[in-house]
């Protein structure tokens, strides 16, 4: 049973699921030092700071930039590990506009320098998660700017990716499923 | 010759000398494929954002929180680099204040990941950066909790550390140093 306060949570949260499940699993990986993996803070472009209350400089403007990299990174076993995560609420593909050029660009680079890239995307009406390794994203990237579809179909994402099975903790085991397609 | 309007400049950008000069040089690596290696954005607690305005979110209530890691962390040629830089107007020392207990076992968890985590000193009054192996901070660190000084003489810095020459482009080649320390 839901109450009208947890749904009304659940909607104002809507979005940060697979953020929350994420850093839970991250802090477990981290506890039990099996991976160092960390949330990078979100961009923000500051433009006026009141310093007058002299404890806490408060910050009274301040505006939303988009991220230049990907959301998570960090190390597991002297592994370079980077990684975005994206929600869509489509209950049939995922929308690559979900994506910038620039983070494609950063996962490129990432494994030019031998890193591992990858993306965990979540469907939300479903409750559904999967793990999709940065190169088959290029490979629905690159279909996109021939002029292809500008998504990628849930069939090809259950083909091509790997399903996250939802734990209790850690919630979203993703660094063994890395372990078995990297062989670390 | 410095103009009233420049040593103004100067001083209101007092403390970001070396940030600049670290992500130019970070820039200067990405742009010629040595390494992918970036500043992370500072964290931020939001407290009140208007979206009134339909095309642009504004942050009307924030404070600044502290970070939880380090400064800098990215990859190269399948290292995993990771890096606080810090300043002191300080002519003598290097006060061990300016880090945290988290950010020392942050560097201890990439140690033990088999990372590689240093910290990049510059003393702000002479113009002099250091490269300091997070090893050595750790030991420095020890001495202080067992109740020696608190701070890093700069004997100390030019004995265990590495002296990073200030060049044109990059202005602040760490990779070369790294490289030479941990020879890949
Ligand atoms: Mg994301
Ligand atoms: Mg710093």
């Amino acid at each position: 049973l839901t109450t009208p306060a947890q749904k009304k949570i659940s909607y104002s949260k809507r979005g940060m699921a697979l953020e929350d499940d994420i850093n839970e699993t991250n802090q477990y990986y981290l506890v039990n030092g099996m991976a160092v993996i960390h949330k990078k803070p979100t961009p923000i472009q500051i433009v006026e700071v009141d310093y007058k209350k002299r404890s806490t400089a408060v910050i009274k403007e301040a505006y939303f930039r988009q991220a230049s990299t990907t959301d998570y990174n960090g190390i597991c076993e002297g592994k370079y590990i980077d990684f975005e995560a994206k929600e869509t609420q489509s209950t049939t593909s995922f929308p690559l506009m979900n994506f910038h050029e620039h983070q494609i660009s950063h996962m490129q680079n990432i494994v030019q320098h031998k890193g591992i890239a990858f993306v965990i995307l979540r469907f939300a009406k479903t409750d559904e998660v999967f793990l999709l390794e940065c190169e088959v994203l290029f490979n629905f990237w690159e279909r996109m700017n021939n002029g292809g579809r500008k998504s990628i179909t849930k069939k090809e994402i259950h083909d091509f990716g790997h399903k996250i099975n939802i734990g209790y903790h850690p919630r979203l085991d993703y660094l063994k499923i890395l372990k078995e397609i990297y062989s670390f």
